[in-house]
């Protein structure tokens, strides 16, 4: 392993936002990034295509061509080691394109790679550096992650509040609580989800289509589950209870309400994130945002989440948690 | 009128920061801030002592002593103009010590005075300056402004709560919901408040002492008021309805719950500032931060609070809102 410079640590953060562009499009494959560098200058950019090929790395290199000779590739996920029907390993391919150093995020899990990705390109010359911004990395690929440390998909939930936790006014009325620029955001948060589930009650009540109204993305809108005991109609996934996710297909699932289907996930510690939209208004006497989480005392309920990222979308504030990850062995 | 400088405000503003020190100790005086400035050097300091009297530009005068003469003096409200019992016009106390200019943030609503300190000062050749950070003046003195101009202290309403809005779970249990920091600061917004107010419900269950446990702060300890339809004994003041607070003593009333107190408050429109502290925690099936506050309509709700403070307390966040002033003739 060489040396780690600060530059390293910055081309990263371009692999990092190049990642993050084919979130929840790239099932089961995870979403990667990849800025190839030669003297200071990009001469390649690449990431994963929908549906999980071509590699973040094969991009690059096709991007780059005879540049790459040389260069410095920073590529957020190990590169892969093993040859698929579907492409050639990109190990192999980084070797071909005679690269001179490869910086990765994080190491791949997947038990056909798992540190031969970087044993291969080491045993060439190739000088080779892990765990540059991993926290980072492990983020933009949480889905892919949940997978193989979970068995199911990560689990995002969505509550959009008054000050005082409300979702709705007593007779059920909710719009609207946020702003234009808030319930844009959460379609922008739905693009980024294979699925979108809401519980039988709002499924009933608000007939809600749960696409993606945002120019440019509608096709990207994430396909719809309802979680309910009885079974429904029509091209939209009905599950009986939470622990089904791990059936569904894609690795990211957007919850939206109501109180009673996000309480159940909360009872049974499905849920990894949080986004909270909330209004500067009171409602009062309204709906509660959760029923019943199972919580048996007060101190059960802290240190379980923490705060990363709060911004302001117009009179609203946007709040994201995510579950504190118990470190192994605790 | 001269002009007003970059420097102008600088200066007020340390103004402003003298001001808040008497917070809740000058009452029915307001809290008034003076700085004294001679060749770019602070050569007097002055504020409003506890009882309302010698005023702001009287300390800083005295403080000042000869540094004064040719001086320029801020000062966060119009000197009075008129002779007290209690002590001497305060722009004839200016005019004594031949200060060169008076630069003053918002004019004296008392009719005693309103324009005629700024009138006497002028008319003796000294240069005025009014309107000098106006708003940030009327936040130091909320409590002088809304006997005025309501006939009331200024409320605050406090509310320590869960993300999903809880103030509780649903035995009552609240201990702790924030944490340390955040309950230390919880006693420094007491130390600025005359009265704390509880509802029956919370007197009763808790037996809250609602003292100021803060180490130097003991002193500032507020009086404590409850809302209930019966009458109580001991030291402590109690009112039957939310209109009975215009005849309190102290200009500033801090209500901390519980959730019937505090919408008794919202439904007649008397809570003028919101103190949020919100934990990390999720509780679910617990007890709601507020009772029916009268709401009729979810478009009724908006456009009433703006956010004008968020910070982090420890794990906890902090949020203030304040009313939105209604402006004249609106």
């Amino acid at each position: 392993m060489g040396p780690v410079s600060a530059d390293d640590a910055r081309w990263m953060g371009a692999a990092l936002t190049l990642a993050s562009r084919g979130r929840g499009q790239t099932s089961p494959n995870p979403s990667v990034g990849c800025v190839i560098v030669r003297d200071g200058m990009v001469v390649g950019r690449g990431w994963t295509q929908p549906g999980g090929r071509p590699h973040a790395e094969a991009m690059a290199l096709a991007d780059a061509g005879a540049a790459a000779v040389g260069a410095t590739v920073y590529v957020t996920l190990e590169p892969c080691a093993h040859v698929s029907a579907r492409g050639p390993a990109c190990a192999d391919l980084l070797l071909a394109a005679k690269v001179a150093r490869v910086v990765v995020a994080l190491g791949d899990p997947d038990p056909r790679t798992n540190g031969k990705g970087l044993a291969r390109l080491a045993a060439a010359g190739i000088e080779t550096i892990a765990g540059v911004r991993a926290d980072e990395a492990r983020a933009t690929m949480a889905g892919f992650l949940s997978r193989i440390e979970n068995g199911r998909p990560h689990v995002t939930l969505k509550l959009a509040t008054s000050l005082d936790g409300c979702i709705a006014m007593a007779d059920g009325e909710s719009r609207w609580i946020t702003g234009p620029e808030a319930r844009a955001h959460a379609h922008l948060e739905r693009s980024r989800h294979e699925a979108v589930l809401v519980g039988r009650g709002t499924w009933d009540v608000d007939q809600p289509k749960l696409d993606v109204r945002l120019p440019g993305l509608e096709s990207r809108s994430p396909s719809r589950v309802v979680l309910s005991s009885a079974r429904g109609e029509g091209d939209t996934a009905w599950i009986d209870s939470p622990a089904a996710i791990a059936d569904l297909p894609g690795d990211h699932l957007f919850i939206e309400g109501g109180a009673g289907a996000a309480a159940a996930f909360l009872a049974q510690d499905l849920v990894d994130r949080l986004v909270l939209y909330r209004a500067p208004i009171l409602i009062g006497r309204g709906r509660a945002a959760l029923g019943d989480i199972g919580l048996g005392a007060l101190g059960d309920a802290h240190d379980r989440w923490t705060c990363t990222d709060t911004r302001q979308l117009g009179r609203d504030r946007l709040e994201v948690y995510e579950r504190v990850r118990c470190l192994p062995g605790s």
